[in-house]
C-alpha cells in the first residue's frame, strides 16, 4: 500500500499532538504539520503567568519547535503557512506561503483539522488601536507582557471569564490597576451568585476591580492620553490599556468553507471518533464540537484536557487505515478550574442555567464547610455549589471555591458526572478523613446531604 | 404498640451517633447508651494533636456530654457501666456499676454493640508498669500527654501504621527523641516500598527514627532508669517511654460469649443492614465487619467515615420496628490517610498483598510527577502506587505521598473503585488542569498511563 499523505491544520496544541500520533500510529504516513504564526506547540494555559515573571519569558512556554517535532516525532512542519481553502472533493489544499505570499496547492489523503480558536470579540467600537490587546495566541501574550513591563498603568479587562480574571490577577500582582468589565459578575452565569461573591472579594483584595456591566465602546484620546471605555450602565473608565477576552470562538470559518457541517456551537460537528462530516477529514481541540457527558450532546468545550484527548483520537484515527475499531472520545464533563488570589474555583458539569436548557429540572444548594477539621492549621472555607435534577437525582454539576483543595475536591465529581451518579452515590462515598487534611464528613459530602434534603422537600 | 427499649453498647463515636439516630428514627423508645468510661463522644482522630497544643486539652475533643445528648437527643447515657454479658435468648444485660460494683439486669428489645477496638498488643513481656502507654482513649492520650509535657525524653513508639506515625510525628514537634519499630517498614504491608522511604525520610527530617524491626521484649529498670526495649534484630533501643501502637483489633468478646458469629477477621459478623447473627441485634464501628466493595467479602476496616455511617444504618435498622426496607450500607473501599511532617500519605483499596490474599493477579506500578505544572509555586512531587488486576484491568488500590493534594487526588480512587471501574476508566477521566494546582496530566492520569503500559507488557 502507497504510503498516505496526512496533513493536520493548527500548531499549538490539539495540532502538534494530532501529528505525532497519526505518526506513531502509521510510521510510514508523510505527516505535515502546517501553522499559520511563526511558533507551534506551546503551553498557553500558562500564559498569564509570564506577566509576574513565573514563567520568565514567552519561549519558555514553547515545547516543541518545529525542528524538534520533526527530529523526534517525524513529523513535517512548516510555519507561516495559510489555508486558504480546503477542497475536501479532490483532496486538495490551497496554500498561502505569509512569507513569499505565493500560493500552491497541496494533496492529502488524510486531514486533521486543529484550527484553534479567537476571541469572541464584542461588536463594539473602538477595538483597533495599540493598546487594545488580545490575550490568545503567544504573539498576543508578549505584547501584553512587553507592555506590561513598561510601566505601571490602568488595565481594563473586558471578559471576566477564567482568562479574564487570570490575566487580571497577573497584572494587578503586577503592579497596575485593573478593573474587569464582568458581565453577570466573575465567570458570569457559570458561578452561582454567593460563590461568585467570594471571587470578587478577593480579587478586590489584590486590587483587582470587578463590575457587573460590559463595554459598550472605547474611545481612544490622542497619543499618550488615556482611553476611555464606555460601559452600559453609562460610566466612562479611564485607562492607558485594554485587554479583550470576552469569550472563545471555535476558529472554523475553514471547515465551513469546505462544506463540512458545524455544530449548532458554531464548532465543527464532530462523531465519537472525532471525524467530520467528511469521511477524510476529521477535527480536534478548540475548533471541534465533543460530546458532553451529562447533556449527553453535542457541546464546545475548549479545554485543555480535551484538545490533548481528542487530538490524540483524531491523530489515531487519520492514520489508521481501517485497521481494527477506530479509536472513540469517549466525551467530557467539562471540568476546570483557575486560580487567582490564592483562591481556586472549579466547575464540573453543568450550571443551572445550562442545566434548565439542557432539559432538566436543576435544583441546587449552597454550602460552606471548613477544608479540614476544627482547630486543624490551614484550614479555610470551601464553598460549594451542588446541582442535581429533580426527578431522577442525577448530579448535573458542582462548583467548588476555596483556598484549600477546592479544585481537586471537585475531581471527584468527575467520574460520578461521567457515571450520571445521583447524590445518593456521591453521599455514599468513603472519602478520606484526618483531621489536618478534611473534616469528618467532608465539604462534599455535606454538600450532597444538603442537596438531599433539598431534593426531599 | 408499647414503646420499645433500645441499648447501644459503648460511647465513643458509633454509638452515640447510633443511639441519637434511633431516637430519631422512633422516638417513642426508650433509648440507652452505656459507657464503661467516664466520658463519651469524642474526637479519638484528634488525639495526637493534643501533643504540641493544636488541640489545647483533651476537654476540648468531647463532642457530646451525657447530659448533653440527653437533652439534645433524647438518648439516656451511662458512664461507668460495663457490661458482663449479654443473654441474647432472654433479651438481658448484666449490667455492672463501675462505681458502686453493683450488678443488675436490663431488659432491650434491640441492641446495638458499638464496642469499639482496642490495641492489638504484641505477646511480648514488659508491657506493664506506668511508663508504657497505649494510644486508644481519650484516657491513654490524655496520659500520654500529661507524660509529654513533663520533660523532654526518648520514647520508643511499637508500630509504624497510621496512629503509631502520627504520635511519633507529634511527639517529635513536642522536643522528643523519637524511634518507631514499625516491622516491614513505615505502614508496613500497605505502603509500597518506594512510597514507604519518602515517608521515613521526611520523618527522620524531623528526628523521627523508623526501624524496620519489631520489639521482642521490654526491660525495666530501676525506678527512674531507662527502659530498654530489646528488638528482633538484637539489639536494646533505650527509652523513659514506650508507647504501644501494634495495631487496632475489634472487641467483639461480648459478641462472641453471647453467640453472636464472629467473622473471619475476629470482627462481629454482619449483613449490610448491620444486623449480627441474632436479628434482635446490630453491631457498627470498630467492632464490627464491613462488606468490602473491592472484594466483595467481609472485613475489618476500622475507619471513622464507616463507624459514622455503619452506626447510622444499625440506629435506623434497631428504632424502625419493621416499617419500610432497612437501611442498608452498600460498604467501603477502605479509603484513609495520614499527615506527617507536612507529607501526606493516602490509601484507597488494596495493597498488593491484600489483593493476592482475595485471589486478584495484582499488576502495579510507580510513579512520580510533579504536583502542579512546571514553574509554579508550591508544586511538590506526588509519588503514587497503583495497582490493577491483570486480566481485568479493574483497580485494586491507589497509595498516593506527598506534600501538595495527595490525599484528596487519592479520593478521586474512591468512586472507582467502588464501581469497579478498570484502569481504562481512570485514564479516561478529565481531570482538571490549570497549571497553579495541577499539571497538564494530572499525577493519577500519569499513573493510569503508566500501569495500562505494564498491563500490556
Amino acid at each position: 500500500m502507497a504510503s498516505q499523505r496526512i496533513f493536520v491544520i493548527g500548531g499549538v496544541a490539539a495540532g502538534p499532538a494530532a501529528a505525532a500520533q497519526a505518526k506513531r500510529v502509521d510510521p510510514e504516513a508523510e505527516v505535515i504539520l502546517v501553522e499559520q504564526g511563526t511558533t507551534i506547540s506551546y503551553g498557553a494555559c500558562e500564559m498569564p503567568y509570564l506577566l509576574t515573571g513565573v514563567v520568565a519569558k514567552p519561549d519558555d512556554l514553547i515545547l516543541l519547535t518545529p525542528d524538534q517535532i520533526q527530529r523526534t516525532r517525524g513529523v513535517d512542519a512548516r510555519i507561516l503557512q495559510r489555508i486558504e481553502a480546503v477542497d475536501a472533493g479532490r483532496r486538495r489544499l490551497r496554500v498561502q506561503d505569509i512569507a513569499t505570499l505565493e500560493t500552491r496547492e497541496e494533496r492529502y489523503d488524510k486531514l486533521v483539522l486543529a484550527t484553534g480558536a479567537q476571541v469572541r470579540m464584542p461588536a463594539i467600537e473602538g477595538l483597533e488601536g495599540d493598546r487594545v490587546h488580545a490575550f490568545r495566541t503567544l504573539a498576543d501574550a508578549s505584547t501584553v507582557d512587553a507592555v506590561s513591563r513598561g510601566g505601571r498603568s490602568r488595565w481594563v479587562v473586558l471578559g471576566g471569564g477564567f482568562i479574564g480574571l487570570e490575566v487580571a490577577e497577573q497584572l494587578a500582582l503586577a503592579g497596575h490597576r485593573v478593573t474587569v468589565l464582568a458581565p453577570g459578575g466573575a465567570m458570569g452565569s457559570r458561578l452561582a451568585p454567593s460563590l461568585q461573591r467570594v471571587v470578587e472579594d478577593v480579587l478586590r483584595g489584590i486590587g483587582v476591580g470587578i463590575r457587573d456591566t460590559r463595554a459598550t465602546g472605547i474611545r481612544h484620546g490622542a497619543p499618550g492620553a488615556p482611553i476611555a471605555v464606555r460601559t452600559d450602565d453609562g460610566e466612562l473608565v479611564g485607562a492607558e490599556q485594554v485587554l479583550v477576552v470576552t469569550g472563545t470562538a471555535p476558529r472554523a470559518e475553514l471547515a465551513a468553507a469546505a462544506g463540512l457541517r458545524i455544530g449548532a456551537t458554531g464548532a465543527i460537528a464532530t462523531d465519537q471518533n472525532m471525524r467530520t462530516s467528511n469521511s477524510s477529514i476529521w477535527a480536534c481541540g478548540d475548533c471541534a464540537e465533543v460530546h458532553h457527558l451529562v447533556t449527553d450532546a453535542p457541546a464546545y468545550v475548549p479545554l485543555s484536557p480535551n484538545a490533548f484527548r481528542t487530538a490524540r483520537v483524531a491523530g489515531t484515527n487519520a492514520a489508521r487505515r481501517g485497521r481494527g475499531a477506530p479509536e472513540r472520545f469517549r466525551g467530557s464533563v467539562g471540568a476546570y478550574a483557575l486560580k487567582v488570589a490564592g483562591l481556586e474555583i472549579a466547575i464540573a458539569g453543568l450550571s443551572d442555567e445550562e442545566a434548565r436548557t439542557a432539559g432538566f429540572d436543576p435544583v441546587s444548594v449552597d454550602v460552606t464547610h471548613s477544608s479540614r477539621a476544627a482547630r486543624m492549621p490551614g484550614r479555610s472555607p470551601v464553598e460549594i455549589h451542588l446541582i442535581a435534577d429533580r426527578k431522577s437525582r442525577r448530579l448535573l454539576g458542582g462548583q467548588v471555591v476555596g483556598q484549600d483543595g477546592a479544585a481537586l475536591r471537585a475531581n471527584v465529581l468527575v467520574p460520578l458526572l461521567r457515571e450520571r451518579a445521583t447524590v445518593e452515590d456521591l453521599y455514599d462515598l468513603d472519602l478520606i478523613y484526618t483531621p489536618p487534611v478534611a473534616p469528618s464528613l467532608d465539604p462534599l459530602l455535606v454538600a450532597a446531604r444538603s442537596l438531599q434534603k433539598e431534593l426531599d422537600r
